[in-house]
């Protein structure tokens, strides 16, 4: 059941939140698979590939029986922050179908706030009149590991028409996909969002979401920390990657360089969270046993910002960004199922 | 995945299921709530009740974020049956829509041969034009007991022309959901599969579902044991109310004089099989964490259906249904997660 009383708390407060992240809407259909399957169905292990109508149907008719849960990196991690108790917004696009109803609820009903997450009514505007609510088909093998094919449908028409830019200004953080840069209409929205959230003295916060990801726009990756953003997360790969080093010193090096704070994961290894003045290794929260990675990251980083955003020092919303992670790890989906706020008060973190 | 060699195998062999069920197709909504939240929303713990479209609006807006999952009673008896290796078939209606899609990714992707699931194509055939696929929405308490509020949508329609008969005469073991007496169609439908079931030799058997429904069917029922039912389930509470008796022993003296074969569940504490030589306990299959009890009593009537047309013992099946009932009981939703052969494979039992 949603907290009525955290809601009209938020309603009834000053109208701030304290992280308002943008991305694309997507129900994840989650179904245990088998190395020899993501081999059979050209899948790299571990990563997200965008695919079309065509072949996220052929995808889903060798899948087996599966889970519906919504999901949607930033959206995963608003309703993350939700679930810890802070003030969450969220600014996507779904369909007006049965997918883009479920989101809406769910994201609503975990207490965070939407910005024209509105479905987009079918038989409107050109462009959007085919396009059903994005789906990530998330095969889950043995081990946990989560491999991606994501037909982004609806998702993939957002612009900055669609920003509430009133949203916006209002967080303390905003927090960006790094997957929306795939996307031309959705990387004018985040420029937009950026002046936004840079006009209301509102700290942003980045994603490079995955190693792929990171791989197709790498140059403007670079240019955004250099000039945009104030927090970023990566895990491992994705930051020998992105500074295009092999070791994970020589990445954290160039990570201490560009002067900004950063949370690097590094999966059953924990996390190095890079400061103004040095950095930390935070070690991984023990997990029971990994059903599902979908999430990790996403989690992490709803912890870390609420972490943040509540006056935690970064070591401190580290270690509260594991508790998330591992939560989030341990069950199938990318939602939180665990009452988070309890678990960072076992913690002894507010 | 699903098993490609399965499904071989069932188009290769001489063309009889198993076990074909026949009952409404339903997807699961499921969320975590209160005691406070059921009472609040004027829901009896542990039932399930059919509501309205509007009224299935309202719960929903009150549930937590959710989890999608195929259910159904009967359709989750086959899915069970076919994890176990069996050769099952489903008989219902969806409509043609996005969960409709869902609903037969999953049965058949479980393995099951559809009879007529084909969707109603929305805009055909008058009474059909508006009506969703079914859905149930599964409010899970902390104890895993489930009470669900089922808006059955397209699910209603089920009527004699929905019947594929002769997927019905291929069937071994013939199931049928008691839940169906409540709509008129529906239990014509019923009546007609009894008749080309027994044309056929087949065994028919019969979930008595739910207390409400028996308290709302009982002289129906009744009549079903005398005349057409061969194997019936029913749990304590509904085995008192179908009998009219007190104490549990007196109920399974009044299923004895059924003469039938029967399987009463009694939650931790096991089962009774009732058999034409006498009764049978069976302990009830040890669980870590009950976490929902939704579609336990449905895997019990997969590993119990399983076990006989496997030729296994009374008492041997019975110890199979435990093991699914127990499988489905530790995770969220009503289909099974596990590979339920290799637990049965594990136990013994063929």
């Amino acid at each position: 059941m949603h907290d009525d009383e955290q809601r009209a708390d938020d309603r009834a407060g000053d109208g701030r939140l304290d992280v308002v992240a943008v991305g694309s809407a997507i129900v994840d259909v989650l179904s245990p698979a088998t190395d020899d399957d993501l081999e059979r169905l050209g899948l790299v292990k571990g990563s997200m590939a965008l695919v079309d109508l065509e072949r996220a149907a052929a995808v889903y008719a060798q899948m087996g029986p599966a889970t519906e849960v919504s999901g949607g990196s930033a959206a995963n991690t608003a309703a993350g922050v939700a679930a810890l108790g802070g003030r969450a917004g969220y600014i996507g696009k779904v369909a007006a179908d049965e997918l883009g109803d479920v989101f809406l609820h769910d994201i609503t009903a975990a207490g965070v706030v939407t910005g024209r997450v509105a479905p987009v009514a079918p038989g409107v505007a050109g462009a959007d009149v085919d396009l059903a609510t994005g789906r990530c088909l998330v095969l889950v093998t043995d081990d946990g590991e989560r491999t991606m094919a994501t037909h982004l449908g609806a998702a993939s028409t957002l612009g900055p028409d669609d920003l509430d830019e009133e949203l916006i200004a209002r967080a303390q953080v905003v927090y960006l996909e790094g997957y929306l840069w795939d996307l031309a209409p959705a990387k004018r929205a985040l420029r937009r969002t950026i002046e936004v959230a840079h006009a209301a003295d509102a700290t942003v916060a980045l994603s490079v979401s995955d190693p792929f990801c990171v791989q197709r726009h790498r140059a403007e990756f670079l240019e955004l920390l250099r000039a945009d953003v104030d927090v970023f997360f990566a895990n491992e790969e994705e930051a020998l990657l992105l500074f295009g080093v092999d070791r994970f010193d020589e990445a954290l090096f160039a990570v201490e360089d560009t002067g900004l704070l950063a949370a690097i994961t590094r999966g059953a290894k924990g996390s190095v969270v890079v400061t103004a003045s040095g950095s930390l290794t935070v070690a991984a929260e023990p997990v029971d046993r990994v059903v599902d990675t979908t999430g990790a990251g996403d989690l992490y980083a709803a912890g870390f910002l609420h972490g943040l955003t509540s006056g935690c020092e970064p070591d401190e919303s580290a270690r509260l960004a594991g508790i998330c992670a591992a939560e989030v790890i341990s069950h199938i989906g990318a939602r939180p199922q665990a009452d988070l706020r309890r678990l960072a008060e076992a913690a002894g973190i507010a």
